[in-house]
């Protein structure tokens, strides 16, 4: 009986592709009587691969959020950067779920280190600044990439098959590396649900964050659990609503 | 449809205790095809309150484990000290859970450091020392005891009431040592649902054991992820089966 | 011969105000041939105590450093959280400096730790974010705060020598907490120059983060120093033209 | 003066092995009126190579312990996995000696960091566990391999040259990980003094942990010197003897 | 108006030497107003590259302290080990500058983590225990050496065009080890400039530790900053002037 | 058949306390056929409670090493801050002991952490520096001081009754903050065997540096281990002679 939002942070996804997100994602639940609704946002990036795209996020994130208010029980931050996570987390009361951030909790418990394995090089260092804000620095064996553009995969200029043979040979070097799990870092990887075709040929485990933080999203919703005012406290809301959210004014606190 | 074990690693629970445990571990279940079967052990410590206690509590878990094989989707340690969560692990293929370790992957999603609140101060050096295996050290604000035996509180010599004042005062210190959420050190509590009597009276996030460990095998079993060959390699079966694990003649690979 | 903008990110600030912090900039160059230019933006929170002002801040310091291109040597975030630092990183060629970074790196040459010390509590967990961020966390002695707002400063209701009472209290506390130095943690305290009036009555070095990052910037630009693009990856400016920062159309890369 | 057990946790070592590692145990005293005596257990694995065979050999061995109550001044735990450390020290008030953990101590007057070099890559994760255990990873270069079982080297199928060979080249490799000590991860290794034949061909040091831990037990009891309760706090040993150690009915406490 | 005394720890340096090495030191400088003077030391060693030179460097360069005491504003170890830093630090009230600690301040400003790229593999271990000291460890990528003697470049037995190549693979492979920035471990190279050379061919940024120490006194100096009795406590003068420093006798304390 | 040289960096002890500390160190020893000389240096601090008085006192030493080149097995530093112990280990191809390192390496073995109770605060910052360079901090539970000068323990202006009492209420406290060990952190408080007064009132274990540095020197002479080249490697011998140590002309390589 829990509704999620899954909000994808860019802007101008197809609507197809959210469907096509959503139709999967409600596949991801625990529970039959809990729904995932997929949207994205109405001002934002196209899509988040510099930390300019994640600061400018974040407002589209906030805004729809305060315009959903008392619609879901728990909402999911639909990227693998987990943008704007503590700023959605001063604003709201039910559960911010990191996709990010869930599947490092989930490979504490399969293993000792994880590794990400995501599309491009150049993302590694804002991965390294959100493991160090995490503090799971230590948890990391490596950051490794396929070097395969999101692009290339969706429009078949590399095959299926291709991926999966690099993404083998990525986790082949993962596991040399130390790791045990491997984190998808992108949520078109996780989209893809590239770890059913490759979690056979591995000895690590494939964390598909999409999948995650929907079951994490149902859990805490259901547990009643949330993010703590110790760590994320409340903001001066009228001092907000009078500079940059006046869409604050139509939100009654609450839920 | 995940059948999950609950396994209490000391030996005399009276079958009420066992039973009233299992109808509250059902409660917790996100999905209601899921069921957990609350167990013991034939051979064992009374309670697990010294490292030799929990040392000694292995041996009656694996034999369990292999004489249910193949009837469950997912076990639970029945301890917030995860004894045996190691041996456990390399001897199963199905997701073996340890109520701690999936607690503090739980506090990872609430804030940025917990305490433990437990019963007795003589168990601290060995939540340390767990502390230290899993590499949680950092993220533990302190460990802090409620300083009231567990047979006082079921004998009601130490009401209800004062329980929780004496437990609303530790998380108070706990919070000032920088904790944000407060995971239950001992699974006496975490089934007294202490958590529901003080929730409301402080800032810091309770976090159950039991019903974290019973969501997490859940998710766990409805996924298909398991700890990896990685982290807790496959011993040598036919070496065990023939030293000190003779059960394991019974047993056929698999599951 | 530097040119340096120090830009405040949130919006509204008086025009006295920035004068007088202009005036006072000036005085802590290092060189009389560089100057300082006190701006703020067009866009943008009243001030920043929230992970949401913060965030929401980053859009208009993006918009004025490129409309301001090729005019200034540096660029000091005039807010002690270092709002945007990697995101503004990311867009210039030009030092970019955060003066709550600069001042961790001049604690460094004063002593063991330092403390921060700084108006609100409220604002403790986006300090130790942005510490573990730095990966600085470990040099951190301990928060503190003087829990007497800016307004009540500014409108003298709190006096200047009580003001300087509780500072030096909160030093004590501080130097017993292991500091050898404090970080002024809010540049309204730096601007109030706080330290010239606490030092002979403390042991440990006060740190003013708007002189350290003056001469900081000064020194950057003198030497021809910059953040590396192997941590501050250029990101892809056709597509940010086309998104989020259109304003990006009007900038010819270089400088 | 000191009698000093050297306990083998495995049961079924040949008599004349025994005798054999008795014989050269008393060779590493530095004292010549101390002795070295080696027992095994009645109950217990063959070997211990996997966390199963660890936790299932600590019965056995607190059994002897109780046995042999008030006989001996010092206790050495005869595996390089140092299996039941923490169980053995909350029962004993003699010195109980890990040899992992006195190498590793002895490891720290010789260089900066120490390598592990073992016999199988599947005890890794076990190693590291221990490392964790024991806070020391960060002094752990890393864990090496000789991939060459106890029993060919035993019987010889790899010659004695061979051996060295295969030492020398992981040797070699762990100096280039950065170690300036290299301790030997098997008992049955230490037993073949394989550092007398090596230690002439690398630069790194070579601790051989069956005559580090004879050394040190010697050291603790003529210095009086145990582990300290506070981390290994005495146990309520009624309710031990009415569980799992019926056998303490037979001890009184004391030494 | 700041005079800065850049103490060479060695004796023996050619008096054009020191004079080329002045006048590049001046050149550093932000302000016209300040003046660096190059002095050695009465005795010492010809170069400091064990830890017997460092330690034995000492004596010399308080001696010199004592001698000029009064005559500078700011005084710069001039050696990339830092050697005596904490012993100068107890001596004078002016602000003491390490060319290495304070390139590693500079390096926090420039990326996540540097790289140290010296002459000669054998200074690695010292330079290991001075990040220790420094608690800077964790921001290290490497240390790398170009393994090509001082004399050999100043005799010009390998040509400048060769050493550049030299470093520039290096930095290369410092880069692939993390390296955002690069640190010139030996003052010679840093007087080489050699950053001049390299810059434009790579993509981490080379820091002069010279010309940072020159940056760092003057701005302390300016900013009337130095280092905290705190973390560096007075000494007992009286006892030292009647032992290992009888020099001190004419010093009267102040500045 | 060890003869070892326990070495006092400072000069000027008088000749009856070098002969009491003599007999009480040979009473330290595990082999009655080992045997302690101690000896103090031409040239040096009258004792070491600075950095400066440690930088000093290390010429006297490398300089008495030299002279007795040939006659000891092993060598003690005989100081709680082990002076020097990386240039002696540069020098010597015996094993120089360092009692504050071998101290923490036997804490490691009796308990999670220790504490360091030593005479005076104004050593802290040397004490956390060594800790630092030993890469020990995380294994210190805090640094306490009994506040009462050497001198006046010496001369009975404070009774041993007092000091004891002190040195107690010390213990608590730093058993309070975690520790399991202390260190007595000064020489004189060894020789003083106060740990046989205070061992029966409290439950932490008190180490004596002098007593464990003495079996350990004893335990590496025995076993031919020793500090590993690789993280002391050998400084240019020539160099040295011609420099800063001429006295090395007398002195044959070796030993």
């Amino acid at each position: 009986m829990s509704d999620i939002l899954y909000l994808m942070p860019g802007k101008g996804a197809a609507k197809e592709e959210k469907l096509r997100r959503e139709k999967i994602a409600n596949t991801f639940l625990t529970s039959e009587k809990n729904r995932v609704f997929v949207d994205d946002v109405d001002e934002g990036p196209l899509s988040i691969e510099s930390s300019i795209e994640g600061d400018l996020s974040v407002h589209g994130m906030l805004k729809k959020a305060i315009l959903t208010k008392g619609k879901y029980d728990a909402l999911i931050i639909g990227c693998a950067d987990d943008p704007g996570l503590f700023s959605m987390r001063e604003l709201l009361d039910i559960p911010v779920i990191g996709p990010f951030e869930s599947s490092i909790a989930m490979a504490s418990m399969i293993g000792e280190k994880f590794s990400v394995i995501t599309i491009l090089e150049s993302g590694f260092p804002e991965t390294r600044m959100i493991l160090r804000k995490y503090g799971a620095e230590q948890k990391c064996a490596s950051i490794r990439a396929i070097n395969c553009c999101v692009e290339d995969m969706i429009q078949q200029k590399v095959s299926r098959d291709e991926v999966i043979d690099i993404f083998i040979r990525q986790a082949k070097l993962a596991e040399s590396d130390g790791a045990s799990s491997l984190i998808l870092g992108c949520m078109t990887m996780a989209f893809l649900l590239l770890e059913e075709a490759v979690q056979e040929k591995i000895s690590s485990i494939v964390i598909n964050p999409a999948k995650v933080s929907v079951k994490m999203a149902e859990m805490m919703a259901s547990m009643g659990l949330k993010h703590s005012v110790l760590s994320y406290p409340k903001p001066d809301f009228e001092k907000l609503k009078n500079s940059v959210l006046p869409e604050l004014k139509n939100l009654e606190r609450g839920k």
